[in-house]
This record gives C-alpha cells, sequence and structure tokens, in this order.
C-alpha cells in the first residue's frame, strides 16, 4: 500500500483519536479530514471541532453531523425487525453502528478528494473487522489506515508522551488507565476490559454507567405502549414520534427502570472470547415490543423461517458484513416478513424486567373463533385433527414397523 | 379402526379424566387401565387410585409411577442442552412431558396386554399431536383413542350430566367452568382459555399459581452458583443434588423471586394462534445458567451452529416430534457439543430477574492472554488482523468493482 | 360443509376429470363450469371442449386457455433462480404447475359465482394438497371437492360401469387400467405407479415417453450457449426468445439427447415414500445453465445463502407451499441475489449428459489477476493468508491447549 | 515466530517439494523429516525415498506411508454420507485429502521432537488454510511454515536457478512451465491454472487425465451394484471389499465410462473464484449409490435435515474446519442418521452418466401397501388426507381472511 495523501479520520475529539490525528500528520505527512458523528452517545460535539481546528485541521475539512435519524431509521430498525441477537443475548449496539460510519467516511472521501480513512478500533477487537470491511464494500480503492495495528505507541505510557510531544491537551483523568473501556450510542453503550476481564468477578457497579442499578428503579411498574407500523416503532403512548425520538424515549423509560443490562461472554470474530457488559434500555423494550405483535400479526410460517435465519443474520452485523449481498438478501426477506406488523403492544416495566402483556392489531392473525374453549360454530372441525395427525405418524409407524421387523 | 378391547388411560384422577375412563366402559365396553404419573404437578396421587377402584378399574389395572426423575433426566435436561425456545420465548413445558407419558402409555398396554390407549387432549391443541405422535412412533399397531375428537358430549352441562349418570363423584368448584384450563408438571404451570383468550386484554393476577408476583418478591437479590457437568445441572451452590431435586430447588427459588413469567401469543401445530401465560419459575433459570457456563466453555463454532439448528429442534418437541429420527440426529449433534460444559454459574435473582454475573470452568475457553489491554506477552499478534481483513474483503472489494465498472 | 352449487372443475377432457365432471352433476346436482389449460402438456385442447360440450356444459361455462407464458415466466422461472432441488434430484415439474391451476379455478370461480372448485387428484398423493392450500390461500371460504376421496368408484370397473351408465364416451385404451399414470407440462412429465411400484425392478423402456434413450440419442455432442439476464434465460444461441419459447426449445434439445431421466424414489408430503420416474429435459439443462451463469456472477456470500435455504425452498413448493409468506419471503431473498444473473453460458448435451463448459459475463465476478499463478501485479498479497489463518486458527488453537491442559 | 529446529516436510518427491526441503536447510538451517503419502496419487513412492536420501535426508527422517485405507476410511467415506457438495457440484476430493495429510505431519513432529511442519501450498488457495488449520487443531503450538508465502522464489526461473544451484535434479518436462497445475489421490485428480484460467474458455482436452472422454467410452452401457452398511459401501456386484478397494474399483468404472468430469468456478475460501477441472470418477458413483439407497431407507425427517445442513458441512470441509466442533457435531448428527442406510442399488453407467435404476434393502421404508394405485385393504385412509389438508391449510385461510378484510 502506497502512503496515504489525504485521510478521512473517524474522530471523536478525545485523546485517542486526537493522538491518531497528529499521528496521521507526522507518520505519513498527509492532509486529514476528521468526521465526528452524533449517534446519540451523548456527548457534545463542539469540543470536537474546537480541537480538530487547535490540531491544525483546515475549517472545511472539518465534518461534524447529527446521524442519529439515519441511524435508528436505516441502521436500528431495519435490524430489529430481524429480532436480531448475537448468541442469543447481545443486541448489537456497538456493531450496527460502523457501518454507517464507514458509509460517511467513504463518501466524505469521495466529496474531499481523499485517498485513505482511519479509524481508532485496535487490532484485537470486531470494531476494525466492522470499519474495514464496510469501507471496502463501498468503495475497494479505499486504503484503510488502522493506526493501533500499526505504530508503536503500545503502552499508555508511550501514548502520553506522544500526546505532550506534540502539544495534545490531556485531560486530567485521562492520564491515567480507564479501568474499562466504552462505546456508546443511542443504542447502547459498552464497557469491556480492564477490570471486567475476568469473567469469574462480578462487573462492580460503577461500570453500569446507563441504567440505573433495578434495586434502584421505582417499586412501582409502570405501563407503556408502542405502536408499530410495518415492522417498526412509530409511537409511545399514542404519540407519533420520529425514529430517534422514539429509541431515545424508550431509553429514557429503560434507564429509570433498571432495564437492558447484560453480562456477557461473546465470541469476537478475530477468534477469542471477551467480556463485555451491554446496556441497552430502549433496545430491550424494543425488541420485546417488537416480538409482541409479531405474535399476533406474523404467520407461523413467516415467523418460524425469520427465526430460523435470525442467527446467521445477527453473525453477520456482528462480523461487519452490513454491506455484503447475503445480508441484503436476508433483508430483503425480513422486510417481506413485516408488510402486516402493524398494532399496538402494551409493556410492563419494572425493576429491570420488560413484559409484554397485551397486544392489539387491526392485522391480526389470532382467530378467538378457532382456539375457544366454548362452542366454534363450526371455524373448526376437531376431526379434522384425526386425519392430521395420521398422515403425521404415517413416516414414524413405517419407521417402527421397520424395527419391529429387523428385530424379529 | 375396530373396537378397542383393553384401554391405558392416561388418568389424572380429575373429573374429566374419570368421566373419560368411564365413557370407555360404557361406549366401547372394553377393560380399562389407568396410568397416573407424578410428573411434579404438585397433586398427591392416591386419591387417583381410590377414584379409579371406585370406578371399577382392577387393582392390577391401576398404575401409578412416580416419574419425576426420568422426566428431568431423560426429557428435560436433553432438551436443555439445546437451550430450546419456541418462537423465542417458550420453554416448552407441556411439550416436554407428553412423550414420556406416551411412552409408558405404550409400554403398560404392552405389558397387560393392551391394543389401545387413550388421552384426555382436546381436538384443538397440541396435546393430541404428541400423544399420538409418540405413540404410534412407539408402537405402529397401537390405537389411540381421543375421546374429545369422538364423543358428543361438547358442553359443560352434558359433561356433568355424564358424570351424575355414571355416578361419577363431583367436586364442588367443578361443577361450573373453570376461568382457564391448567396444565402443569416439575418444569412449568400453564393456563389458557377462557378469561385469556383475548390478547388484547391484560391477563388477571389469579391465573399466576407458581411464581409470586415479582412486586411481591423479596427487596433483596439473592445470588445462587449452579454447577454443571457435560450441560447437565449437577449442583445448587456446591450441593449435588440429582436432577428433579435440582429441578424442584430451582423451581422454589423461581418461585420466590417471581422468575419465569411468561404471557404468550403461540401458532399451535394445528394451525391457529393461542394465548397462554406459562410459570417455569425453575427452567428460567436453569436456561440462563446454562447458557452462561456455555459462553465460557463452548467454542464459536460449536454454538453458532447449536444456535442455528435450535429452532428446528424447538418446533420438533412443540410439534410432538420427539420421537423421530431428525430429533435424535439433532440431539447426537447437541449432545456431541456438550462433552466440555462443565463448571459454575453464579446468577442474580431479584424481582422476576435472572442475572448470570459470573462464570467459571476448568474447561473455560476464555484466554484472558489473548483478550486483554494489556501487553499479551506475544498471545495475539495484532497483524495477523489486517491479513484477515483483507481475504475477508476481497470478494466484498470484487463486488464493489463490479458495481463501479457497470455503472461506467 | 354445506353441499356446492357452483364448481369450477380442472377439466382436462380425459376420462377420469369426464366422470368427475358427471359425479358432481349427479351427485350435487350442481353446474360445473370447466377449466382446461394448455400448460405445455402436448395435447390438443379443442377435443375437451367438445366432450364438455357433450356432457352438458353450457358454452359460457366453458374455460380453455393457454397459459404456458404464465406457467414458465411466473413460476417455473422464479423456482429456477433457487435452483431448486427436491430431495436433492427432483426437478418439481408436477409441484409448480399445480399453484397456477388453482388460481385460476378461484379465479373463474369469482367470475362465474361459483362456490367450490374440483380436481381429479387422488387422496394418496401430494397433489391434492398442492391444488387446496393454493384454493385456500386465495379463497378462504372457497370450497374444494376431491371426488377421488369422497366417491365410492373404487376400482376401474366401477368407474367404467359410472361412464357406461352416464354415457360418457371410453377411448379403447382407456377401458383396462393404464400401466403407470401420467402428468406431464412443459417442464416435464412424471409416471408412477403400476408397472413402477417396486423400486427393485427396473423401470421398462416404454414408460419414458418424453426423452430418446441416451443410447440411441447422436454420437456427436452439440454445443448450445443459453443467455440470461437477472437470472432468468432470454436466449438460445444468440436469440432471444419468451419463455416458454426458451423452454420448448432446450425441451427439443434435451429430447434429442436423452437428458433429464429420473428414476426416484421420493418423500411425499403425506407421508408415504413413492417412486417415480421423471423426465425434464429442458429443466435440466436449464438448471445447469443457471448453475454455470451463476458461478461467475453471484458472490460466495449470496450463493452459499442461496444453496443454504434451497432445501427449504423447494420442500414448501413440492409440499404445495407456493402461496405461502414463507414462499415469498425466500423468492425476496431469491430474487435479490439474481442482480446481476446475467450473461451468457456454454454448454455441451450429449447422451443424456448437460456439460457447463463455458461462461462469460460482463457482471463476473472472477478475477484472472487476483487468481493467477502468474505475476499478479500486486492484486493479491499473499502474506495476509498468513493473518487470514491464524486468526481462523485462533479458536481451535484456544480448544487443543484446554484438551491438552485437561489431560494433565 | 522464532526460527524452527526441526520440521516435518510434506513431501511428494518432485521437483518443488524437493526445492522446499533444500531451502528449509538452507534458510533455516533446520533438520528436515519428510512424510510422503500414498492416497492413491497413482506415483510410487520409492523415488521418493531415494530424492530425500540424495538431498541428505538421514533415513530414519523418512516416512513414506500408505495411508488409502485410513483415508477412504476415515475421512472420504464418513464425507459421503453426508453427500456433500461443495456449492452444488464440487466432491471435495483435495479438502478431503489435507486434513489427514496433517494428522500425519503432526504426529511425526511429536514422534520425532521437530517443532514445525511445512507443506508446498501456495499464499492464494485453499490448501494452506486446510493444511494449517488442521495442525493447529491438533497440536496449538506447532510452528507451520509455508515457503511459498515466505521466500522470493517467485518466477520458474528463481526456482530452477535454486534448483541448479543445490543439485537438485530436475526432470526435462519440468524445465518449462506446466500448463496447468494438478492434484491427485483416490478419489479425484483436480487440474487449474494456466490454460484454465479464462472460464469463457473450453479446457482443452488434455487437461482429462483421469477418465475417458465420454464419447470414446464403450458404447453398450453396464450395470453394477453396489451394496452398503451403515452408510458406507461394503461390496460391488456382491463381492465384499475393504474401503480403498471399492473406491479404486469404482474409480475403474468411472474412468472407463467417462464418469465424474466437472468443469467448475468455485469461490475459494481466501476470497477469490476460481476455475478448476475435475475428475472423481469413482466419487460420483458412489454418491449417486448413497443417495440411492438413501432414498428408501432414509425417513423423509430425516433426509430433509440431512439435507439442509449438508451445504454447511460441505463448506467446513472446504474451508478446512475438518477438525472443528462443528464439523464433528454434524457429522455426529449425519452418523445418526445412517443406522439403517443399508442395502443394494443398482446403477447403470454409460458414457459419462450414472444412472440409478433400482435399490433394494431389507431396512427399507418404502411400503407398496400404503402407495399403491391398487386398493391397499385398509393401509392408507384416504380421508386422513382431508383433515390434514385442513389443518395445514388452517393458517393460509387466517390469513387470506386478513387480506381480504384489510382491502375492505
Amino acid at each position: 500500500m502506497s502512503a496515504p495523501k489525504k485521510v478521512v479520520l473517524a474522530y471523536s475529539g478525545g485523546l485517542d483519536t486526537s493522538i491518531i490525528l497528529k499521528w496521521l500528520q507526522t507518520e505519513y505527512g498527509c492532509e486529514v479530514v476528521t468526521f465526528t458523528a452524533d449517534l446519540g452517545q451523548g456527548e457534545e460535539l463542539d469540543p470536537a471541532r474546537k480541537k480538530a481546528e487547535m490540531l491544525g485541521i483546515k475549517p472545511e475539512n472539518i465534518y461534524i453531523e447529527d446521524v442519529r435519524e439515519e441511524f435508528v431509521r436505516d441502521f436500528v430498525f431495519p435490524m430489529f425487525r430481524g429480532n436480531a441477537l448475537y448468541e442469543g443475548e447481545y443486541l448489537l449496539g456497538t456493531s450496527i453502528a460502523r457501518p454507517l460510519i464507514s458509509k460517511r467516511l467513504v463518501e466524505i472521501a469521495a466529496e474531499t478528494g481523499a485517498d485513505a480513512v482511519a479509524h481508532g478500533a485496535t487490532g484485537k477487537g470486531n470494531d476494525q473487522v466492522r470499519f474495514e470491511l464496510a469501507a471496502y464494500a463501498l468503495n475497494p480503492d479505499i486504503k484503510v489506515i488502522a493506526p493501533w495495528r500499526e505504530w508503536d505507541l503500545s503502552s499508555r505510557t508511550k501514548l502520553i508522551e506522544f500526546a505532550e510531544q506534540h502539544q495534545i491537551p490531556i485531560a486530567k483523568d485521562k492520564r491515567g488507565e480507564a479501568p474499562f473501556s466504552v462505546d456508546a450510542n443511542l443504542l447502547h453503550t459498552s464497557s469491556e476490559g480492564k477490570v471486567l476481564e475476568d469473567p469469574a468477578e462480578q462487573a462492580p457497579d460503577y461500570v453500569y454507567q446507563r441504567t440505573v442499578n433495578p434495586e434502584d428503579a421505582p417499586d412501582t411498574p409502570e405501563i407503556i405502549t408502542v405502536g408499530f407500523e410495518k415492522g417498526d416503532a412509530v409511537s409511545i403512548n399514542g404519540e407519533a414520534m420520529s425514529p430517534a425520538t422514539i429509541l431515545t424515549a424508550l431509553n429514557e423509560y429503560g434507564r429509570k427502570h433498571g432495564i437492558g443490562r447484560l453480562d456477557f461472554v461473546e465470541n469476537r470474530f478475530v477468534g477469542m472470547k471477551s467480556r463485555g457488559i451491554y446496556e441497552t434500555p430502549g433496545g430491550t423494550i424494543l425488541l420485546q415490543a417488537h416480538r409482541g405483535i409479531e405474535q399476533i400479526t406474523l404467520d407461523s410460517g413467516a415467523g418460524h423461517l425469520k427465526d430460523s435465519i435470525m442467527p446467521r443474520y445477527a453473525e453477520l452485523i456482528y462480523n461487519g458484513f452490513w454491506y455484503s449481498p447475503e445480508r441484503e438478501m436476508l433483508q430483503a426477506l425480513i422486510d417481506k416478513s413485516q408488510e402486516h406488523v402493524t398494532g399496538t403492544v402494551t409493556l410492563k416495566l419494572y425493576k429491570g424486567s420488560v413484559f409484554v402483556v397485551a397486544r392489539d392489531s387491526e392485522h391480526s392473525l389470532y382467530s378467538e373463533a378457532h382456539v375457544t374453549f366454548e362452542e366454534d360454530a363450526g371455524a373448526y372441525n376437531q376431526e379434522d385433527a384425526a386425519g392430521f395427525i395420521q398422515l403425521n405418524a404415517l413416516r414414524l409407524k413405517l419407521l417402527a414397523a421397520r424395527d419391529r421387523r429387523l428385530k424379529k
């Protein structure tokens, strides 16, 4: 790979990406464009602009964008249509944000004539894979620079030294090592590393940042309703809201009731196991709500097919293959199933739990006439069940007859 | 089907199966053998013996058995090795008990020279299918009698009349219609029908019988550990226990903390949707515990394969295909994966929730050396990630290059 | 089910459906509408009209239609996009025709005010299921009459007697029993029953009706090219053709070279095994051609996903679930994959075999630059493979290290 | 990676691996152990011993072994139980041989105290992955040396120069570049590269080395029978044979009749497409024979499950994950299904084709009594089909009713 001339950097404004910024300038002597996205991580973006300017980035090379609506509408919601859970538990909060960032990096590279993009993910994690697969899928000729895999700033001490050498301001609390590493966006906050590295040790309380401890949550349950149209949440308690507004509101409900905490050991795509603490307050409510509305609006054939492909769909997102033909094929399958996933779900929130307690829809496939214990006025002929069972049993009988025959 | 001469009836001792018993005698003039199993449903079995005798069953034709250990060891535990959930939520508590009952019915038929078995399941539900598929798979020539599909006792009034005509004692509270229908065993209690038939209406509190309301559960969390060997729970808080003893103990923990309640609309095999309230206190804890120990002891390839076949495995059990080649094939696959699923999981129980908070195992695949944010002493070479990403990206680059080429 | 008043009958004009026609009139006293479709079965339809008239059907109640283009365009081609094979071998020639017939039956019922449809499939086969599931999926209130399951004309003798009683003309060769039963359409001819019922006996030569014996096929191979656009065949040897025209032409190539014969024992949806002789001359060529063009135009992620869902897709079609949400979801997935399946395949036809010998496409993903054994000018960096292997191996190493550790 | 001290080399005795041998000695100054396996590639092994001795390998460091029986019994046959085809066509002839070679390399390393193994696969192909994943899975600490990824002998000229410098004898026909590259073993011969690199060009006839051209095959078909026990072939025409003997015999039948040729473009694990010519004469017959016996002995539930996991199983083998938990789990599933796959298949071989024409087994599940068009003496009750269809249709009716309701 020849040296990059102009690089678009995913820039948070924090110490680490500021060091990367400077390192790109000094190592490659290249022009740097910064891209700072508001994905709902809960930090102000203005300081990022000032810091970038201070580090010598030209104003026209500083991109700061609020992408929260796009994030929820085009990434989070499509994924939730699929009820995606990685390894049965993880709601993919980090995974789903990376493709959007890479997309903007590549687009900004095209706009600014940059030949490379750069990210601050390490060489041990999944995020490097997600950033880079997405970038290459969108521009096969883009260069991707991953400083953590290249440089020799292999300890905190060396990083701080580099920062001091290059007049990068260091917040007091960043001098020492953080007790764990955090990623946050509108969907979730993840924490991992350091104090969390022994999965046999309980995580300390201070790791949780986004939700109250269930024990400190209100003693009284709260009932809310979530409205859906074609698989996407569109309202809370009857009030229509935009995608990002809904997720923000659900996050607040979840935070308050201590919902969405997960202590998890997962398998990284790069081959090792890692332990993370995830907090996905709104997403956890959303998943249950979506499952609830599907219960009455989705046919069993459709639902079972969806369930069977879900692990693969979730794995693709986890592994960074959002922009792949197979993810898009599965999305087409999933989206096709959502045409009637419209209606209202009632949920009870209480001390870490979210319960579906009722669901209602004009699109419901639930037929009280068929299922009732009462007289059903001919809706269902119980005698049909005899034939149904006989033919389902036929092959089992033939198997049993064979076994008996061979035993003789 | 020619008329049965001798029938083994799955007999609970309750009003409904007593009516069936008498109906078999009067309708077919056949000898009846009763089989009453203690599956942990929480009812005494002695009254069943007395009632059967009173209804004219010969002592040698009355079978009453405690099958709790067999139930948990040979049915519940194998199923939990697979983390089986039907339609993402239901722990299959009813489904998994039916094959065992059918097995004993067929075995007792062979012992007593009976040519038929009978059950008390209706023509609208899944249980008829489960009873009958299991019976036919074990004896292809057995006759199965399902009185609910045959007789004309189509209303409560007619049933009571029949009982009175035949001197079947009727408990006072059984004269009227029950407000809902219940099935119970060591794994779960399910309730459905009547007051639960409108899924848009919240279930009344009195439906829940097996767990305290989370709101009434202790205000202080409880920490327990569950030990596993080769995928099966073997101890609680370090104390070794038999399978049924463990599930009984977990049920008590779950009951106390309001764990395992589920309000669910599911798709029955016979084609309609139904709404049920399930309480699976111990099973819900067990599932989380099993997932927790798998997190550190199961390889990702093994885990992802298990996850991908799970919906099919659960569907087979739900639909009544326990005794089918494909269920046994999936079981072989699952069991193969459990050889190292050994270790201890720590769980926090609190007001309806069960959280995995720590896991430990000599069989752990978690490598702190590899995952650490600290110096890893060469355990992992970050440069490998570059090649890993490049080759995973290659096809995506070729796709992107094609798209670009065709646009020109 | 109340008695039907007006019935649309799938009418071939042959003896069996003529008997059904008369039986409907006499048994139910209902008005009969006949629907006779040209699906490419190779029979003239005019005699069907005359015969229907002779049996008292009003001219406005006689529907005769050439649906060959619709059949290939909307049913055969979509299915071939999925490379569907039932149980690894069968090209689903009968299965795919049934939904189209049912669709027209239901549509004609709506046009003519009929409340029922009727078909001539027996109670042992798959076709009854396919006809009826399709009909119910399109009109949940339609009545379906399956005379073979209802009447008592259980022997050839009784059928002939009924025909004679009702002045139904009987061709000489129809008096005796046919040595086997045949179904044909533009995609295939199937033969089953009677002389074919012992799968340990070789099928007699005279069963094959649609293809020459490979031994009698030309001694010289023939080379053809098939052009594709978005997954569908559009030309042969450079000549553009309509869907039905292409399949007709491929059938002629296949017939001449003895291609597409299959002697097969399959599992019917209704539970038993049956043995059939299938001849699918054009379809067999088409499948190979489609696979050939996919080889260079379909990405591996897309292709492997398609391969993994294919058995389920084929089973749905075989079982009669063409009009089901899950078939449509899978179709959406499949169709999404075909956007670039465009190009030309060269095939060699010879004595029963069809070989792909070359493929070419502007949409090709094949990169000689990457794969070449020669210098590749940096297209591919072999060192990347080392990292790729290391990370793929990481979990295997951790497994091996655990095994070693535990052995000590 | 520290430098290896003693290396076990997969040594064919040919020019390329002789150069590798010498390069290991000169580059690393390490002791070399050679392993030469007779996998049925059809070459004498004695010259390999002489050549190794001539290149300075100590006699005790020369391992030459006939592993044909192990190869077929423990690798080929288990794979054929799964009917494995990669991307619908490829019988995995190269893929399945690599794990065995790696296993012996690692075992010999343990016996001889070697710390490394080496292979002659290039950095662009799948074989490097297969060799190395297998080696690491069996010994997590083994070093693997892949000279083609390391050295600078990047052209034929440089290789020949190196050989001449080191007195490695060069056969005349090896001086120039081979027109394509070949791999062979008892299961297949593959050819790729050079003249085959343009998939739009037909492969020249001289590429095929293992089978006669179908056009030159006998004009008369040949009928053979293959006997199976529990999924494995055990006899031909009634004569019992060992695994390798059977495959050898089937190869001869296949060769003679021009069976098993495949011109294929496949997706390599490392990300690019490649075109290969495969000849798998005996394996192609074996696959058809195995499918044939499964047709009558395998239940539909078992068969459909097998079909659904087959693509994944084949992909694992192709990608080099033979020694992985998930391959072993799938093998457990597959092997469980084969308990009754016992019987005899009759095949017709003719000019490139193999047809199953009859199958017979005491374990057959085929029931003429059930399937017959004749009177079936009550084996099957056609009325059962009505109930079977009604309940399968129920959800489709509910869907159709919803659609109608919403349209109003």
